[in-house]
């Protein structure tokens, strides 16, 4: 069957959350990738540990204590108006390059976003990168106060938007998020942005990397957790090819099954 | 109350998780610290990944598919030989210099583990170390098919010990266990082994770090999950001071109620 709904993850998928190194560099200088790599490390972690330990926060909550904690641990001076211009971008994050055209290219399809954002978070993220008009609808885990990877969170999809979990083609670049969504029973697209290649290179004869390469390491490549993406890509513009694939392929299933009877 | 069941986290608490290093870079020259460090990070984070998907399997599984995402990552031939022996460090893990010491100076109270370790590596650590006349009880999560810190993990101790959560001590060296412990209701020690000046200092004027670095900064420093120790020491060794504390502290608060009557 072909896809009609294509839902996609936000952060670090439509919008670049590399793109707060440079806030975090201008307003501590040499510390920029550091912070910006920690600081993402520690949000996602708090939101499983938040999830497992049943003490939800929203994102919004658990975005300012991972800021909170990487800022202290470099030894940091935490000066709030600065605190808060860095959270700001948030809010503001970069989409990434070929979002908005390969988003144009898909609009046959309904498109939403499934994303662990707090509605605030999320309602202005998507006002202030011009995504409203493109987007079906933003949906936010904080409903059912349990973050991705659990299941209760991608099934809000189907409450929301009324769509079997079979006929959804999810899109993520954060293995966790392809694996939780595959497991759940989601057609997923996983946005490999960084070749095994490259991953290998950066360390080979290094006994420093750079933080962005320890993030790398953790975030950006396959997880071992039983589950594979159906679509390997290597950007949002290559969703167009998958999307014609699967509508090729519902056709040959269609002859298929009109074949067998 | 005086505290009279004293119940610890295994790895990175009584037994070094540090300690595969030596294995790791034998088999791999020049690798040893990235190993270890990804293949740690990477270990823990599928336990609560694994957990919130609700897809457990046990540590044995965990750790042998972090190992290959560790390995598959930098690039790096898998021999099953080679595979098999690094594996078998975590069954032989070096015992915390002061370990022995310090459990013996406490065994006027009752004592135990409770941990991710499948059943089956926590028996064969446990006996390994020495450790099997010592403790009343090594307590695997296994049981509950869930990782900590999920209340359902911590609520063994009392099924298994009959001692309510409050008279319990959990010590523990992982911010993440100590902030789900206190969230359940132990009472908690948290083994503080990188100061916050050697961390801050670690990352000052460097734009690369060692990946030991940054494990550091992901998982000793104290997390920002709305919990804090009761005790924070900076060794297995401190932990008799604590308890002769909570020994004059329960004397003072029986005392102190008694005034009040």
């Amino acid at each position: 069957m072909p896809i009609n709904t294509i839902v996609f993850d936000a952060y670090g998928t439509l919008y670049d959350t590399q793109s707060v190194s440079a806030i975090t560099d201008k307003a501590y200088p040499g510390y920029g990738d550091a912070i910006a790599q920690i600081w993402r490390l520690k949000q996602l972690e708090y939101t499983w540990l938040r999830s497992l330990m049943r003490q939800y926060e929203d994102f919004a909550s658990v975005t300012r204590a991972s800021l909170n904690y990487t800022l202290r641990l470099l030894g940091l001076p935490i000066d709030m108006t600065i605190f808060e211009q860095i959270m700001d971008k948030y809010v503001h994050l970069d989409l990434y390059p070929d979002a908005l055209s390969a988003l144009a290219s898909l609009q046959k399809s309904q498109l939403a976003i499934l994303s662990n954002g707090s509605p605030s978070m999320l309602t202005r993220l998507v006002q202030n990168s011009g995504l409203s008009s493109i987007l079906a609808a933003a949906i936010s885990i904080d409903e059912v106060q349990t973050f991705k990877p659990s299941p209760q969170a991608y099934g809000l999809v189907e409450q929301k938007l009324g769509v079997a979990p079979c006929d959804v083609l999810f899109v993520s670049s954060n293995p966790f998020d392809v694996c939780g969504a595959k497991a759940f029973g989601f057609k997923v697209a996983w946005i490999e942005r960084v070749s095994p290649e490259a991953m290998a290179s950066a360390f080979r004869h290094c006994e420093t990397v750079s933080p962005l390469t320890m993030f790398q390491a953790l975030r950006q490549q396959m997880d071992e957790l039983g589950y594979a993406p159906d679509f390997r890509i290597s950007a949002l513009s290559d969703l167009a090819g998958v999307v014609s694939f699967t509508q090729t392929m519902g056709l040959l299933e269609q002859t298929s099954s009109g074949l067998k009877i």
